[in-house]
């Protein structure tokens, strides 16, 4: 048994030899840009440079492993949110799906004009309707029953406008940051405003990053048996808003140290970036700046860019930005693709 | 830069060489008993069985590391909660120094029972007490001041019939299960009814659990500007009460996987070992018995111990653990060492 072991940790070993011999031939080392859908420029040289400053021994930015916390919003920073956040789409399908059970849902807003597909009819009931209609679709089963509905779901529901499924339609830049501070020793964690227990069925597979370091909204919960199985079911009523001054709340319960890196698009990220921004020591923020309708969309209001009602970079977050020296990114000219499945 | 890289990867692989080379060694492995404050028992035999069937590849009850997730009550279970939890003594000290700030203390219960050293009769307003003298202690402050009052008064608290600092009355014997778990890729969480906040502070230097693996009870915090800074700030409100059927609530919340292996010592852990138990494939759940009046305390009220009314281990849950098959530990029998400062 005790040779067995030894034999595996030698052949761990040369494993590691090998690796540092390639390490070191120069000729690799040109292919290794940690980011390299991101073209040259001052938004990527930001984020080399602030890794560098964190993780160089006895530099006096250095930061040790367990204090690398970055934190990411998730809805508009790691995937596409229009025209809608994918937990809309979610629950419209649920909306289908349970109709036939709901027969009062045919003359009851906002679910009558959700199934004759008019969404905006829906959603003009503000954040009540989008309460009604996330209670009615993401309650009443067990914790475990909704975990594989979404599960089935994300498997295969795909975008209305590229036809690509939800979970391809993440920005290949970030996914390459996520990856890059991984390699350096980062804990990343999902801020978002969206439901938390809508993501981390996916976020493992599609992000790296798992369940426990998944923060975002969420209902309460209720410990009972059914049939002798204990079970945690899934109230109608909201526990937590993980969004705006939500965020920084969010972080502190779930991570319980204040963040060195915050990545963000909206102005429902401002506070988390603020939060992040006031610790001592070398910090980071950025915010993506959604102007390229050609290969996502293009949505401000910030610097003449539409408005979406939905969009959320406002021109008082751009100022907030410049005066507080946050990193915005343009996709159009800081992003090389934007999504993976691009040529 | 790349040639250092590879003389330091080369460097780490012949460390693998020398640890390889250690491991197969016989004289080395007889030294290798992970849990050496254990008496050989069905006890010990229990953890580390179990520990075996999920680590060892090709078995039915293997389960890959991002699932090794195990969960520890703390008060009573990885340090003494007796004669009265160690958060209350935090508490009564702060009254103490708060004091002089509310001269209305003086007439006021609890304040002024406690004031006067008679915990006794302060507490016999139960939990309505309890909460008020919570909330009047741990709350106004930033949740960065807290945490430095946490801090100053940890590192020098000693416990009144040892006089030991409360953090060396740490169970020696659960140290090791928590290296041996986290040795076999478990990530160890704390699940307790004691503050998140009063233990965040100092798990990571004393179990080495860091923050982020730390649920508990809370309150509620509101981000604001203050001078110019963003904080949190503790609000005098009850956010969640993490014990009995709170605690798989807070499992889920903060880690959103199911627990495979659980550890408590009272009723107010009873739904969280349930839970775990309810998921498929191998899991564990062990119960401390504190039966051990000349290392310790002894109390139950089971098996004819006493019943120290904050006692919890009642003759229900004692049944409940034989039925189930949760291991109960005689901390007399199944420990040679309770502290690490015994000899």
């Amino acid at each position: 048994m005790r040779t067995k072991y030894a034999r595996k940790l030698i052949a761990v070993a040369l494993l590691f030899v090998w690796i540092g011999a390639l390490a070191g031939s120069p000729a690799q080392a040109q292919t290794m840009d940690p980011l390299p859908s991101w073209n040259e420029g001052a938004a990527k040289q930001s984020i080399v440079d602030f890794v560098k400053r964190v993780t160089t021994p006895g530099s006096k930015d250095f930061v040790p492993v367990p204090e690398r916390i970055a934190v990411f919003d998730n809805d508009g920073t790691l995937w596409c949110e229009q025209p809608v956040p994918v937990q809309l789409y979610f629950a419209l399908d649920r909306v289908k799906a349970l109709a036939p059970q709901h027969p009062e849902w045919k003359t009851q807003e906002p679910f009558a004009s959700l199934l004759k597909g008019d969404v905006q009819t829906a959603l003009a009931g503000g954040d009540h309707a989008l309460l009604e209609l996330i209670m009615a679709t993401h309650t009443g089963m067990t914790t475990v029953e909704f975990e594989q509905i979404v599960k089935d779901w994300i498997g295969t529901a795909k975008h209305p406008k590229t036809g690509k499924r939800f979970i391809d339609m993440t920005y290949q830049p970030m996914l390459e940051v996520l990856a890059y501070l991984r390699a350096n020793g980062f804990k990343n964690f999902i801020v978002s405003g969206g439901g938390i227990e809508f993501m981390r069925p996916w976020t493992e597979q599609v992000y790296g990053i798992p369940p426990e370091q998944v923060v975002g909204s969420s209902i309460k919960t209720k410990f009972e048996m059914r049939d002798g199985k204990p079970v945690l079911v899934r109230l109608p009523e909201l526990n937590f808003n993980d969004d705006k001054g939500g965020k920084p709340v969010g972080i502190n319960q779930h991570i319980g140290r204040r963040p060195i890196a915050a990545f963000g698009n909206s102005v429902g990220d401002q506070q988390m970036l603020e939060y992040t921004q006031g610790g001592s020591g070398a910090r980071f923020e950025l915010l993506v700046l959604h102007d390229d309708a050609a290969r996502e969309y293009a949505y401000g209001p910030a610097r003449g860019l539409p408005d979406v009602k939905l969009g959320f970079f406002t021109p008082a977050l751009d100022e907030h930005a410049k005066k507080d020296g946050w990193t915005v990114v343009s996709m159009k000219n800081d992003w090389k693709r934007v999504f993976a499945f691009e040529k």
